[in-house]
């Protein structure tokens, strides 16, 4: 771990991961949309195991989102698969565990439903959170709909809405070629940086990671200052 | 403007601008930092002519936002100046225009309180919005502590945030090669499309803004489905 972190100056503390682009690799190999999902879940334990190796303290994978709900049920049901998966693949790793999500809907998996409470299983060397049926506008909402009065008194949007737990990020990473944030944590993404991979999600390679944190090492961190 | 407008096959409906660089340029230039801000207003005035020629339909300047103003004093009544300056040369012309931020705080130029409400001067071709003393906090905090019992009422937070008024942003575009929102507004953002130029701010050229145009008609839109 000493000697990779050697190699960069400066890490950031916190990466989202936006990974973009199954059903596009899919289509690419002559395969259904679905298929590219589960091909989703290797790169996903591949980037953990750096950023380990690296010794990054937080680390928040977008799975699915409220807005991705509305494509076609054999479509959302791979990609609800592919996240329940994914969370059993990482649950028992050494890492704080956390799902963020409207569980209140059926579109949550509700195997996932141990997880919205952050554990720690093995050791706590990273928090590790996942965007399951998340929304944007729920995350805000939250603080009003299931906090209200105690928001009222308290006057601090921040300490209420459904993602409080997740911290400010450092760098998103988006790949599949899309620079855009698509409701990606807008209150922890305000000052991140935001670096976008060419290539899409079932394609990542290590050295992709690497790019970006390159990238990112050369940036200045000024918070808006 | 038929004959520009026929150059795109799409255009975006709201384009949002962070005229990132100014200080960066004047050290280019060997000039104080502060001497930039004034640079970047010329720059603002061709890129409204252009946006009225294209028949956008809103855009959105990033003025200066409650971060700023905790740089050096001199620094300070640059920006707020070159605000002041910039809202002063596009206010007679074709477009409604509003300021949107923090009124309460001494920070808020007071030459600019009477565009705090929206106003058409000449023909309404457009809405153009400057964010003055903004803060993306102070943006969504305000539907708590201006509208708190109406907000818990009718359960919309973005019903009452402070920029209600601002429309969803199709594009982003950022000179000076930063790769980040900065607190540009958040909720408007969610699903924007992000561009960045390398050159400042002061530097600016049409073709940078051609170029940003071409990109984003090769975007699909998705809205997050």
């Amino acid at each position: 771990m000493v000697l990779a972190r050697r190699k960069f100056r400066r890490l950031p503390r916190h990466i989202g991961v936006i990974p973009d682009g199954n059903r596009r690799w899919a289509v690419n190999q002559g395969l259904a949309k679905e298929s590219g999902y589960e091909k989703g879940l290797e790169p996903g334990l591949m980037l953990y195991e750096l950023c380990l190796e690296l010794g990054i303290n937080e680390l928040t994978f977008y799975g699915f989102t409220q807005d991705n709900t509305k494509r076609p049920a054999i479509q959302r049901k791979a990609f609800q698969q592919a996240c329940v998966e994914g969370v059993q693949l990482l649950c028992h790793r050494d890492a704080s565990l956390l799902v963020v999500g409207d569980t209140s809907s059926p579109m949550f998996p509700p195997e996932l439903l141990p997880y919205t409470q952050r554990h720690t299983f093995g050791r706590d060397l990273m928090k590790l959170n996942f965007l399951v049926n998340y929304g944007w506008l729920w995350d805000l909402q939250y603080a009003i709909k299931a906090h209200g009065p105690d928001l009222l008194n308290n006057g601090k949007l921040m300490n209420f809405i459904a993602s409080k737990d997740i911290s400010r990020i450092d760098l998103i990473v988006r790949w599949g070629d899309r620079r855009r944030l698509s409701g990606f944590l807008p209150v922890q993404s305000i000052y991140a940086d935001f670096y976008v991979v060419e290539d899409l999600w079932p394609d990542f390679k290590p050295e992709h990671f690497y790019q970006a944190l390159r990238w990112y090492e050369a940036q200045d961190v000024t918070l808006g200052g």
